[in-house]
């Protein structure tokens, strides 16, 4: 059976020298998928690299308004397929059809393209400054490199190597994509590719804007990321990979952008327990298994003070765990995967309260599982009980006082989120007084009384936080236009000729709506 | 006799346990200056991280006001002590006292902390962005760690670790400091630091808001930058040292920031000889002795099409190099250093045009030079023929055509600036549209007709570029408000009840000026 057709430089072609090949698994029936997709070798990446510095130089002269159209098109196309492509993304990820893939991921992802469209034409995302006394000016521009783009599994259509958030904001900030798919889903990745690759043309961006390869070796990923025509790295997925990846992307220079692992803690304060337990136990239920629990923002540990409405809290949440039904996990990799976290959680003295097996059902799946761990283990052994356990898993730390829960706050690693439960009449202000600031500065979104799962596509999210749940804690991997800045480089104009300046930093406004920083204020005016 | 105290946690006292210690060396005599100063271990850091730590919880919820309080004395002071700074930092640099260091470094330098301290009370740097619609809130914090600043040798009051533009940008950010002087200005770092202490205590900040040592061993240095309680790392110096730092702190997952070597290209295009080869020979030479050639932005290569006019060219610098007087240099190692780096030019093909040697003088000192090399052997070496010669020394590369400066340009690694002379009647716009997009994705800063030595302090500057001239495109060390993003968190606050809100994020502007970004609006209103 013939491979899969990689798209390098406008050219649906075989794989030169793939390094070996592989299938995907229907995670509903445990069955392969026929298709057969290559795994690239360097030869590939070569070409894709070549191919894309051609584009990355049409791209320079190109109108902004061209992107955007492509974009545009982009969201256009993904709609007119909608049925196809949620087929494929259910049958490679067992994510329900509706409403999660048609309904939610979907028009999410088509929303995110026309976001970055509007961010491409507007251009106010690249932080134009004009100083008039020096004449010199500035902005965020393409990084003069193709930007590489590792896709997660949990996202098929919205974080997509050729259609999601890092792939729009590359896009938009005027640089060339190249794709990595991820290989739980290469075939919804192809779809999306084709469907890219349709407006690409309608649009007349050059041929090498997007391409896309299935699959590296790990050694090939490491050259990808540090090649020296590259111009950044965007990634999400595993610590694990992450890290390697980011290792060899700061050896030779090279921006990379990770969004890895994260347990995301909850602290319910007592007051906050005394007037709504049961509601919260709603939420944290229904936050835990969304998404069987394999989301980036997934609440995996909750922080109480110990006490016996603590106590019953956990009751009330290890009900509706135990009640709750057992969806499809993602790939054949998952229930292994979490049985090893779980030992890693109760070798260092977690117990666990409800569930802690791979459940008997004919897809991949496991039980909806709580442990518990108290405020001393947790701060002996920070490290083991922060691991992450991807599906519907959850830790609860009961601090024996208030003091401990900022010793259990000051052990925690970066984190994507950190949520905080108080009560509306104020009896947990203080106790909040003192456990916010700490947690502020240990994630990257900060919400009260909210479970973090469902990152909203707004310009003020940050998806993003501290190191280790990210490489860099100035970005966000989700949000237009501020996404976008990852993959722009600061160029300054000194003295240049008034004709040669980039249109946006000429005099006159480019289109009399993109925001600039002329003298210290913000204006859409000409100077 | 006893070693110079440190200043940690608000106590100016001993060095635990120092390493070892040194003296500084008055360049011009030639002479150790009588003071000597410890080397710290790892004892003085530990001390230094944990006071560090007290600070940075204080901060937080300190009125923004008192940081710009703080910097504003802080220039104050600095202008009280002028004569005895100037008179040190001449005596430990060489540099001359008028007007580099009292008319011009000096009042830089209080401008800096100035404009850091505006940047502070206004806080329209942070970005603030809110989205009504979906009460989400961010804008950019300080990191929750002290920023560790190393400063250079060549700069000893704007770029010094306890004054300059690091210091400010951190500071002003919102983060504690812990300044490792430059070795080559001791005292110059210890008055400055006296006088930002008593600034400290008459603005009532946190005593450990400045905290400094004056040396470090080279893995005691890797432990500081990879410190776990570390907010991040600002770096000025040589790439040596910056690449190890920069190993160990992204080994760590911690930000630095580095402004490392760049040979700051210079492009004379033909017509711009024919027209005024004589005034760029001038400002060349100005440029390139200006400090003695010891400016970051130094232009280290200037690159020509061969031709009789381009030979001429040469021999008019030439006449101006020879003539020109040798000035002291700023340490006893640059003429070795210096003489190693015309070794690896000439080794790679390059020939000396004029100088060449350690000049005879009282002081460290060496002869301007200049040397010459083919677009050929450019291409074949640019790594080597990219050796950056601290000091007033310069290679001319002459390309055989028009495509071979393509070339040129194709071979050059990333760098603070690039520079393009061209006529003023048009007879070089072509070749200009043909460098021009290819130099701008090498370098941070594109002049026209300008030499790149003088950094102005201004909002649209960029003091950086692509790696290995720093470490990350995106950020500049120079420029207010710019250069304090480097030391920002991005935050973002999701739900949260509003009075719990920093002031910033509040639906009310906080001081009736602040920029912030409003449902896609940049206002100065309140929601």
């Amino acid at each position: 059976m013939s491979l899969e057709p990689i798209l390098i430089d406008g050219d649906w072609r075989p794989s030169t020298n793939p390094t070996d090949s592989f299938v995907a698994i229907n995670p509903t029936t445990k069955e392969e998928i026929p298709n057969e997709y290559p795994v690239s070798g360097l030869d590939d990446v070569e070409d894709a690299m070549t191919a894309a510095q051609q584009a990355v130089n049409e791209l320079r002269s190109l109108p902004r308004e061209k992107i955007a159209e492509f974009l545009e098109k982009f969201a256009d196309n993904i709609e007119s397929c909608a049925t196809e492509l949620v087929d494929w993304a259910y049958a490679e990820s067992a994510l329900p059809k509706e409403p999660r893939l048609g309904s939610i991921e979907l028009p999410r992802t088509t929303n995110q393209l026309r976001q970055g469209a509007a961010a491409a034409r507007d251009c106010s995302w690249s932080l134009a400054t004009i100083d008039t006394k020096t004449n010199i000016r500035s902005m965020y521009r393409p990084l003069g490199g193709p930007i590489a783009v590792f896709g997660p599994n949990n996202f098929p259509f919205a974080f997509n190597s050729s259609a999601g958030g890092d792939f729009v904001a590359a896009i938009a900030a005027g640089n060339p994509v190249i794709a990595k798919a991820n290989t739980g889903h290469p075939m919804t990745t192809k779809l999306l590719t084709e469907l890219a690759f349709d407006a690409l043309q309608q649009s007349e961006l050059p041929k090498a804007t997007v391409q896309m390869i299935y699959r590296l070796n790990p050694d090939d990923g490491l050259k990808l990321v540090s090649h020296p025509r590259l111009g950044a790295t965007g990634f999400t997925g595993s610590k694990y990979a992450g890290l390697q990846l980011k290792a060899a992307a700061d050896k030779a220079g090279k921006p990379i952008y990770l969004e890895m692992s994260s347990v995301n803690p909850i602290f319910v304060l007592p007051g906050a327990l005394s007037e709504r337990s049961e509601e919260i136990a709603d939420e944290f239920f229904t936050s835990c298994t969304m998404g069987v629990g394999q989301f980036c923002t997934n609440p995996g540990m909750l922080v109480l003070v110990d006490g016996p409405k603590s106590e019953q809290f956990l009751d009330q949440c290890r009900q509706r765990f135990s009640a709750g039904s057992n969806g499809v996990l993602l790939g054949r990799s998952a229930p292994d995967s979490i049985s090893e976290s779980i030992e890693t959680l109760t070798a260092a003295g977690a117990e666990i309260v409800t569930g802690g097996l791979a459940a008997d059902a004919p897809g991949y799946s496991f039980d909806n599982t709580l442990l518990r761990v108290t405020g001393n283990d947790f701060i002996n052994n920070p490290e083991a009980l922060q691991t992450e356990a991807f599906g519907p898993v959850s830790l609860f730390v009961f601090a024996k006082d208030n003091a401990q829960l900022a010793t259990v706050i000051d052990s925690l690693e970066g984190n994507l989120t950190g949520c905080i439960y108080s009560d509306s009449e104020g009896s947990d202000d203080a106790l909040y007084d003192q456990v916010a600031p700490l947690l502020r500065d240990r994630v990257g979104r900060l919400l009260n009384d909210k479970m973090p799962t469902g990152v909203a596509v707004s310009p003020a999210m940050n998806h993003g936080g501290p190191y280790p749940a990210t490489g860099h804690p100035g970005f966000t991997a989700v949000g237009i236009p501020a996404s976008l800045l990852r993959f722009g480089a600061l160029h300054s104009y000194d003295n240049v000729r008034p004709h040669r300046l980039p249109v946006e930093l000429q005099d006159k406004n480019p289109a009399g709506h993109m925001w600039r920083l002329i003298d210290g204020m913000w204006t859409q005016a000409d100077i």
